[in-house]
């Protein structure tokens, strides 16, 4: 666990709804009086959190000057790994590896959702990049629904430079996208493998797909384009968690 | 489509961003200045799309005293069948049917996500219950990236008396719980089949349930008790669609 510091209703009520005993304290704009701002409180003071009524340019100092909206708190969340952990992780393993990548994706509602069903198809860690990538929040802890705290997330600067080490520790990167005949159904993903996930609109960047050994797609067989970034890396985590067993 | 009142910020906005040319008319509270508003009319201006200054009252009238935010509009949006339209569509069908049900799903993100992924694996539809589920919203739409216009949503009063009448058409009841040993990439779905899925708190309801030919669940080895629903519903959809390819 990791202390941080967060802002916002709407985070700090992500905060509440995740897990309350997490927050170990809560400052409040003492001038700023509002319906959503009350309704916080009341829940604060229903679960004994206790909360310091400061002035505005306490806040704006405290979060850099970015839009609080009258509240901050200080949380505990799941650490993010490093990417020499990973590198130590990688190089121990046993089980034959299976990570996903997700290349600057930034809803935390799909690396939150990407986390639970890691969780259950047994992925080994989700790497993600440190430009452009949601983080471990309150918001990604709760859509995630405990996952936050079981699986591994590693943060790494350098995507391309990490898929290279990966790939000379004889793990293969396995790129997702619409661009490419090959079905992820008739692949074989019982090799030591990672997926690699990019964001709805531009999918994986450039960089990261000169990286990959091979791409997959999900036949689609409608109108739509894709489908969302956590759905369809949920059906491929448990393509590779079906070959597997 | 069918032409709609839809209200608050947030509605409004998902309308814009779904598709602004489905908006027929925007009501706007005179009295009311406040950010979000004023950033929605600069975007209604931009997209020249008129709004009538209103007072308060008509719009509480319009919306049957409903938290309106000020902002009311009339938007296009797919149609939702009958009870009626789905039994001749089943009863005229030449494939092998496959159904979504969607036992008072409410969050219209779920329903949207849904959507997109029915349209990528061919389901023939999507069943909802009239009562505690949402409905057809411009989040929805704009969640499922055109699939509400391609996918049928059929709506029922009594999803009991739905399922007796689908099994009497022979189409097996396909119940996702995770109170079952069955694993769903173990059943044979290249049967006559709808899949029925529950809310992520409480699940099927019981008398949803009692109605199921059989239940699965997707395997869980984490800690995780349960996956989203949009996830789960994707992943059996798509062992569905591989089955009968």
């Amino acid at each position: 666990m990791n202390s941080s510091k967060i802002f916002g209703i709407h985070a700090v009520q992500a905060a509440l709804d995740y897990s309350a005993d997490k927050i170990n304290k809560v400052w409040i704009d003492r001038q700023r009086k509002d319906k959503k701002q009350s309704a916080l409180m009341s829940q604060l003071q229903k679960l004994s959190i206790s909360y310091e009524p400061s002035d505005r340019k306490r806040l704006d100092k405290m979060t850099d000057g970015k839009n609080h909206q009258g509240i901050v708190a200080e949380v505990e969340l799941p650490s993010v790994h490093s990417e020499d952990t990973l590198k130590h992780i990688v190089t121990s393993m046993t089980d034959v590896p299976f990570f996903l990548i997700l290349d600057q994706v930034q809803d935390p509602h799909n690396l939150g959702a990407c986390l639970r069903t890691a969780d259950a198809a047994g992925v080994h860690g989700i790497i993600i990049t440190k430009d452009n990538s949601s983080g471990i929040t309150p918001t990604v802890c709760k859509v995630a629904s405990g996952a936050a705290e079981t699986v591994p997330v590693y943060q790494v600067t350098n995507l391309a430079r990490t898929c290279r080490w990966l790939k000379q520790q004889n793990i293969w990167l396995m790129g997702a996208t619409g661009d490419t005949e090959q079905s992820v159904f008739s692949a074989d993903l019982t090799i030591p493998l990672a997926l690699i996930m990019g964001t709805e609109g531009a999918g994986i960047r450039r960089l990261t797909e000169q990286q990959c050994d091979f791409l997959v797609k999900i036949p689609m067989i409608g109108q739509v384009e894709s489908l969302n970034v956590s759905v369809a890396a949920g059906i491929m985590m448990y393509e590779v968690f079906k070959q597997r067993r």
